[in-house]
């Protein structure tokens, strides 16, 4: 079950401590070319390491392509990718082998499975979500042949929203903030976090536009569907909302509807998305981080012989999950857009016909 | 892609106005009693037609069992079964063929497929939940031969909450309203949009007890992810909080974690999910419906050749789809949660000896 | 596990003394005219109780359509389709209700289910390929819009083979034989083991022509691969052949190999396939079928308590699987080769271009 | 589509003249302990340069296990595993860049495609089986620890059969040949053929021992369906015969039948399956291998201008695939059974309580 997409298929593989992180990505067309500095460009983004908002393990996260590209093309064979983990420090974990630490995956890995890589977190780790930036980043190549981009940045730290959104602005920010006016009060909410060994929750608004009319498979692959699936499988992720999310629900249908002109929609409450398919209008969506669980401060916990401990964490961890999590929330974003794009080749004969005939 | 579920696969067929809406089981364990009449409750509960908050089309739902049960007891083959259509009244879209209704699949639907079937809106209809509810249903069957759970209710109408929860009070109120002292108040909302020709959003609580220590299936299938792709792929769901949801973004570490006792969680803002893993706990979240978009008041919009119009609906729609639809999202997460209890079958050695040692 | 094809999906639900077999196709593209005489004749072809070669139960198989068809035409959602059963004498198998016929799945799935609709072989029972039939028949609808086209006929009989093949012959010829010289000691055999109360082997010869070059998925969805995985899934079927087939083991390289001239392929031992992507060539295999293991003889078997038993069987059944499977087997491939082409649309980025620039 | 199985899921990537080749096995139970040695042992069985029966390509094929493994047991995660490549000549292929091999995956990769890893053959080359054996010796651990077995041999070469089945005297013989008394015999058509410029087809036997009765889904991946799905997706296998296979079509049910006595099967014509489940009885088939494609005497063809040539290949090539061949077969046979042994854990109630009750 380490799979996402169903046409363009992502399996990855890796632990946090392990030899490293890799991807299979099953699906790709044959003929795009894979610009390998954009991909490296991408993992940069989401790299740990660069300031005191991230975590402070120092990864190169160099990509290694293993297969499926020939003279900088896809060839329609499964592309294979690996990251390497160089800055490991497993030691700092010796103590929480046989301890589950508060909100973390620990204790239901322990249980599922009667064995539990605890170095890291193992595969639970954030650390796996390399895979997926770099496996989003060959669908947004895929994606921008046809024009179609996505963009991210946080939306919220803590109660601090921004409001005036600018996704340029977020491309260069330290915590991604888009918006300007807000960025330096939501790095310090993070700060205050960080220095009282705490963590803080956060909020990432994921775009994406230019996307044709008609992606998304009804009934049960829809394109928001598909969405929820995939924010909702990120680590710390929450909530997901799709258009106008949560606030639809106290509203009136007279309120709600998106009316249409000739020209379009005339407002856009519903994301982008109708019956679970793309209207052509802009695809909006927010996710909703949870704090980082990994705090430094003593905890209430138990051992895996179920005795009550205090536990004091050690280890690098990111304060905000939210900030590098935008990262990786937009490229799953591209890698489900990109996955609807080629199951819809097959939804009118018309199609078949431009191919065939 | 009219499928959910990896073991316990539900696919689906049937338009609004056609024959019938159909389903086929697959994977469903020989030997399990299948309790027509408790399936036939349980379409009871998700009938409208009953009172003035729901759509006035009368249909008797009742269930005819195609294939898949021999006296009384499931085979291993898949169950067919099906659901007739009889309350039709096509003639009443007539006039919508060829215009769009606002924040409907009808625009989306015609321009991904070429054609659509206009009549009640055709597959994009919520008659087709019908089906998930039979499903839900077989699923519930599974579910209470190891004592697990679903249970479902409105929290909210407009901005109206309920505070104290109280699930057996939500299955006979005509609203499946969760709180007694705001059921009224609630109401109120629902019959003054209605009286005004429009409609109104809701939210609803859903919940699983009993749930093992243990399912879901990391990375890609965790429960919250399954569960995520379940619910946004229910008409007009907008957002999916897990546990303590949007909320949990605004927290920090220390307040956010549930710390353990050798009794288990101290508190659960988890919603019963860690890593995507059951723990034990109970397993909660909030669906936010939008309010339904077929009202009766006039609307702009285009035809199929972008001329713009003012449209007035005809037809019987429900004044706020949050009410019925909280029934059918209870039922989808009784699929979700009974397709990781087969999933799990296989996540240890130790499984696999009991059964074949 | 009762569906095949990947975009082309169909599942199968009934059981030979139900309701009836029913089927759910999706993935069908939108706009192809579902013509149901075509769907009717091609059930036609394969039922049974019209000559003393096949079962004397006669069944109507009236095709219903349930959903997925608007105004003639699909419409994207799934087409349900169900044919009753209704000649059904389940009193024939009172007797073997609590032993295991030689040969028969009876004893595999008592032993794996642990219940067993013993009527008429419930799930196991060849009734269930006329869901395969109406499904390959849309198949046959969505191909013939390419010009593709399949055909099928009786090989061999024991050791009888033809060697003047002749489709259209086939068509005609109340054991679909392909050869006009052999056809009536092929008869004669049915006839023969039919009236000693055996039953007898037999091998069909199935066709495709005008395959596009290009359709079939490596590694591990190959064309030879599907096709194989289908006609093996079919009861009574012991080995499949593709193109040259067994004799390919005993050639050398020399021999085997198809040269190309400019005009094309010199020879077909490769069978219309090359590293399971079709060349354009004829696509030829050969399904063998073992003799139908009801037979009405004395035979030793045990029952549920392992008692050692001697049977005689009564019920209704074909002398020879293979005659009618022939038409099945079509089916099949009909339904292989469809869901090759939809899968196809992806191969290179220029198809894309070509549907969405 | 570069993937096999349901619930033990191999997925594989890489190409003959690129980094090496690689593969993610999903699904496997937690607390399999996974021995190295046997790893590197049954890749050393397919390992090719060893003698001069197969080709003089030397790769050590030293296994790299890059996940889900901890402390030497498997944790539930993907088992990532990879095996570079190292003896590439690349050289060997720059003649044939432009033109196509007869009866080989040149010509069809090509025009699916759009481009072509004409370097060995690429992703369609048998150096990708590699992959498949690696994880066929997972699957064996996995069936080990419940007593099931498989193995393989050369049955026939050319037309010389074996007839005293000798499995052991196979894993000792340099052309892995089933029977003392015909190995010279069939060595000596083997490099007749090589000496030749030639290549020779041949036939591999495989059984599996102590599957337990049960295993195999109905109706569409029955064991015997998906047996053949795997041996024909194998490069060069043009027909596949489970138990009696084709003999069995040339039969009366009165000879082929399999009848029972309180002891168990009298016969095996079934193969061991039996409505596509396993009977407990052993699993045999024969598999069809077409001579190496590659050979090296002057061969018609084309090149990509459709210009007529006559071309005489370099590289270096098995002048038998089915000597290598029948160790793939043997590890895709254990990858079926352990799939389904996985899938089976789901099939009755009575399962599902003893592992949650």
């Amino acid at each position: 079950m380490n799979t996402i997409g169903k046409r363009f298929r992502v399996t990855t593989f890796g632990e946090s401590h392990g030899n490293g992180i890799g991807c299979v990505i099953d699906g790709i067309p044959a003929g795009l070319f894979i610009d390998v500095e954009f991909l490296q460009n991408e993992l940069n983004r989401r790299r740990g390491g660069q300031n005191l908002y991230s975590t402070q393990r120092k990864e190169d996260d160099k990509i290694e392509i293993l297969s499926g590209v020939f003279e900088g093309f896809s060839t329609g064979s499964p592309i294979g990718m690996f990251i390497a983990n160089k800055n490991t420090k497993s030691s700092d974990y010796d103590d929480i082998k046989d301890i589950f630490r508060p909100s973390h995956a620990d204790f239901t890995y322990f249980y599922k499975y009667g064995i539990r890589d605890y170095r890291g977190g193992g595969r639970s780790s954030a650390r796996e979500s390399v895979a997926r930036v770099a496996s989003g980043a060959i669908a947004k190549l895929l994606l921008k042949e046809f024009n179609i981009t996505t963009k991210s940045g946080i939306y919220q730290i803590g109660e601090v929203k921004a409001s005036n959104i600018d996704f340029d602005f977020a491309r260069q920010s330290e915590i991604f903030s888009l918006d300007k006016e807000v960025e330096s009060a939501q790095k310090e909410l993070v700060k205050k976090a960080k220095e009282s060994h705490d963590s803080i929750g956060g909020v990432a608004l994921i775009c994406a536009n230019n996307v044709p009319l008609g992606l998304g498979e009804p009934l049960y692959y829809k394109l928001d569907s598909a969405i929820g699936e995939a924010m909702l499988g990120l680590n710390g992720v929450k909530a997901v909302e799709i258009g106008s999310g949560v606030e639809s629900s106290t509203k009136l249908g007279s309120q709600n509807n998106d009316y249409i002109s000739k020209n379009g929609f005339m407002s856009n409450n519903s994301g982008g998305i109708l019956g679970g398919i793309s209207n052509g209008d802009e695809i909006y969506l927010k996710v909703h981080f949870k704090p980082t669980p990994s705090i430094f401060r003593t905890q209430k916990s138990i051992d895996k012989n179920n005795n009550e401990i205090e536990l004091r964490l050690k280890g690098r961890h990111d304060p905000c999950i939210a900030i590098r999590g935008s990262v990786v929330a937009e490229s799953l974003l591209s890698i489900i857009i990109a996955d609807a794009l080629l199951l819809n080749t097959t939804s009118k004969i018309e199609y078949l016909k431009k191919i065939y005939i």
